[in-house]
């Protein structure tokens, strides 16, 4: 379901061509001040208009109708829509018979029947990101944790003083690329999380796989610990006054259960799905191969705006976690 | 908690050196012949013995408590238990006070205040993964896909050829390496799957990440999409009477819903946390650096083990897709 | 949390006083024809203006924002508002220190550490039943059965043409009666529900006593059976094509599980807590008993607008069930 | 599914028949002093022998698999089964073709296609309360509040005198009563319980009605609220240092939320589906109308047994409830 959390509970809704889009968070302290300018940081940065992401304007003007009251969180459910405006629903009508690649104009049609709103994606939308990002800054003030995100490679590059002519030049081709973003969570106390099944690499992944794009996560050495020996990616405790652990190979995470030293983690995002490149594709009408240009303008690299969107995810799994907690209860 | 899934529900207990572990399977389908027997090929895949897995003969015969009525599912709850035996204590008591590296040790005390059962990991153990694979054999029973992982690489080798001289080198320097698994389940058909937040990779991971020892995964293309050009990754659909991608760079899922492409995805496993090299770590009564030789004959690659652990727990998560699938639902 | 529902979910959010209620609805079948106007019907029956109901006149008019595409629905998830108008917010300014008997005033302000929005109960006012019948609409549409609920009693009296008479005058005392439903669902097939412990019975009672104001529940014979022989409350299956049962003293659910007869229960509803009456409680500022008279008009009997939001909970219960039954699923 | 709770989680399996029968409570607090000893004053309350109960000697003593260690909790979850034994299989083999009425026998059957476990009522017996009262007896641990329930009447006899007589005229008929039992929980904070869907009484009623031959329940004043004028069953507070009720007839919860006085709830029960009784009814094979003469020896009154069991429900949801509330969380 589109749901995610058991404490801090966080729904959202919506067609990027629809009326509005939305998200419910329940499970909200009460009493935090809150406003809409609370939302406007993490929603510029995930906004389109940086080199590399479509230049469409989008209304994300967040509209609170619920859960706030004198400015603080009142406790029952909060809920925020955008409106959705400026949008070019003919750019969408060519491609019902011809689902673009990469895209889940297929798997949605499958789904649901063909009874799928397909403009703009519909409900698979990456605009569907932006509710998250605005449960992610409710979920970062509920956490008091410190979440930094960084896009840390672009089709491969990892230099970022090369990234505006890989850019130009992909987008000169019409083509698109991936990126690899890398998120760190300070402060998290040592004890979240459960052995089975909800480890906190569980809900992490959990969450970050459904941001739109995603093709793998790794916790602390990741896929490189595959390759190391175990004297090389064992974590031993060192002497101070509260244990703390030599190395962070395991991404802040033993057992399941956070211990104390910052999460890290890495996300791979594939490259933009609808490019303006000419592609070979099914006419699942006519049975034929045809020719597909995908309009609109697009993203060269849509991975550059999603660094906040994987702090929101983190942060919303780790409000939800830490509502629950034993270890935690037991100690406030 | 220790459950997953929705309506095919898997709940596993148990501590390494407890009386018994166990798992009981909720929402499995009636009538379904089911005997011990059909536990075994999974349970001896999994079993110690093979060269580069401990010696230690575990007691894995499993004990069916209910759920089962002359031969066959009855519908209602499935219990089973596996008594613990062969287990020696005495080599777990020195280790209370030095957390051993890469272990639980340090988290569970810190988030059940030390009252964890600290005997060969308790029930953070990887004999945990037992009862887990019993529930992917009704799984993948009650699914009728084909599920196949294979170990593709240990300690970075690739070529199988030169894996009993790796393996022998690092056992005799009292090391451990890890490894990667690949899983491909095909026969799965479009349709399963949410956009948010329950995407099918959303859900595989939640699942694999709570097996011990996992360090990421990735699905298709995984990392290496993040370095493609769209041009590249993209998967258009060619024509054949049933619509059929053309590569399978998303691993078989678009947009969190399977496309009818086999599910492919790879899952890292770290080196075995246990080794019998000195280690150098904290006493956390004493707060001294100490050397640690863990004792106990160990895993030089656990990873040895892990692919028929990894074949359940996808089983278990596409059993559980499967029963609430409208698509699927409307077609039966 | 503020959501009910594995399959079919529905969560709801807003304040009487605030910008907007509304109701999120998870897990609809794509392609049913659904517009504004099939909500009507149902909102009306809920609406005030009956004898005995409060004459404040709501803005009622759902706005639908997501989920429908073409006049029908989509699969993806449907948000319905309804927009706030026509409060008179300064009535209830005075009841901050003095907590309406009867009301969550007290509670809400406990749980939520004073935080909560105050104006028209909040969160908890009977007006959030209207996003609830909407959900029912759309529910009742994806069931197919019959759903009918008729108030059999106000204040005792069982004779509906008394009602009038009664209404007028507990009206003129300034004070109020409550009432009991009687719900039935028809064409309602065998074998939903779990024994434990989702059986339709306890989804249908926690569904219920969400309704504002619920005091009771019972099915069949409900209270009366413990009263009864058994050989007066068994229910034997009797002769016909398909099982039928003789009497239905088990309102329609055994072990649990319904049986194909119709389901039938009961609901006790509480006489309306604001009352025109002087009361005497307590000002939890000063600490004194004072005398309190709320202002505003209220129900008299609020019971009589519950029969559509009764039958509203039992179809979002039992379209819940619907799509993840085995024999349902495996015969269709 | 068979399972219940989000934070205290339990889970019950197993046939009445069948090798065991058995219970798995997650998120139970670590360190709690816990020993078989512990269960068996509450077994006790439920074993048979008692007048008015069936004379068979089930085997209840409980064998604890995991969560234990050096007699305390660990925080893992803990695994109890009961081994059945002196069952009389025989007894049944004859009842496959005729439903008994008042029975799950039917509605299992259809359930789960013919394949549920006939022997003893299989996992729709009342045996299955024997892990909920172990289950209970944990929670009541972890709430640490006062648990009472009691029988209030039996086959609408409210004086405890005259019990005896009726249970042995209803005996020498072979037939059988019903009761009602009033359970009363002290000590619990206010701020408990979601205004929606999860109020006090929702997840309370849930629970209460997955107790096999549960026909109703009311909080209260109940069923007679509905009958009572708004300056009746108003509850005012009155003045003390902490604020109280004057009334109770809310049951301990406004708006779905502990209002801080006692919960207090009343459950009724039906009376004994199993008579000695000849009773008329369907054999399903060959369509005919029969004489069924359930055999075996069974409870004249088995709600003689039941207070144990329903103060077991209700500490399994108010331990489910204490471990996720903001103000209880905020407090500590």
């Amino acid at each position: 379901m589109n749901t995610f959390g058991r404490n801090f509970k966080v729904g959202i809704f919506g067609e990027s061509h629809g009326e509005a889009i939305g998200v419910v968070i329940d499970g909200v302290k009460a009493g935090m001040p809150l406003s809409k300018e609370d939302f406007m940081e993490d929603i510029l940065r995930r906004k389109s208009g940086a080199k590399g992401t479509t230049p469409r304007v989008e209304s994300d003007e967040p509209e609170i109708l619920s859960g706030i009251y004198e400015g603080h969180t009142t406790g029952a459910p909060i809920a925020i829509i955008f409106r959705n405006s400026n949008t070019r629903s003919s750019d969408y009508e060519a491609l019902k018979e011809v689902p673009r690649p990469g895209h889940a104009d297929f798997t949605a049609s499958v789904k649901w029947n063909g009874f799928n709103d397909p403009r703009g994606g519909g409900h698979f939308s990456g605009r569907l990101t932006l509710p998250l990002v605005a449960a992610g800054v409710i979920a970062k003030k509920q956490c008091g944790f410190s979440f930094k995100a960084d896009l840390t490679e672009i089709g491969g590059e990892v230099d970022k003083a090369k990234w505006p002519d890989l850019l130009a030049a992909t987008a000169k081709e019409g083509d698109s690329i991936g990126g690899v973003v890398e998120c760190r969570v300070d402060g998290v106390p040592a004890g979240l999380g459960e052995p089975f099944f909800d480890s906190v690499e569980s809900l992490i992944s959990h969450a970050v796989f459904s941001i739109p794009g995603v093709r793998g996560i790794e916790f602390g050495d990741g896929f490189a610990a595959s390759r190391l020996h175990g004297s090389e990616h064992n974590d031993p405790l060192v002497a101070t006054k509260r244990p703390m652990l030599a190395k962070n190979g395991a991404g802040g995470v033993n057992g399941g259960i956070t211990n104390g030293a910052p999460i890290v983690f890495r996300v791979a995002f594939k490259p933009t799905s609808s490019i303006a490149k000419t592609q070979r594709t099914l006419n699942t009408k006519t049975g034929e191969i045809v020719d597909l240009n995908v309009p609109g303008r697009h993203d060269v690299c849509f991975a550059l705006r999603t660094p906040v969107i994987v702090e929101a995810v983190a942060a919303i799994v780790l409000a939800d976690l830490l509502r629950c907690q034993d270890t935690v209860f037991s100690r406030l």
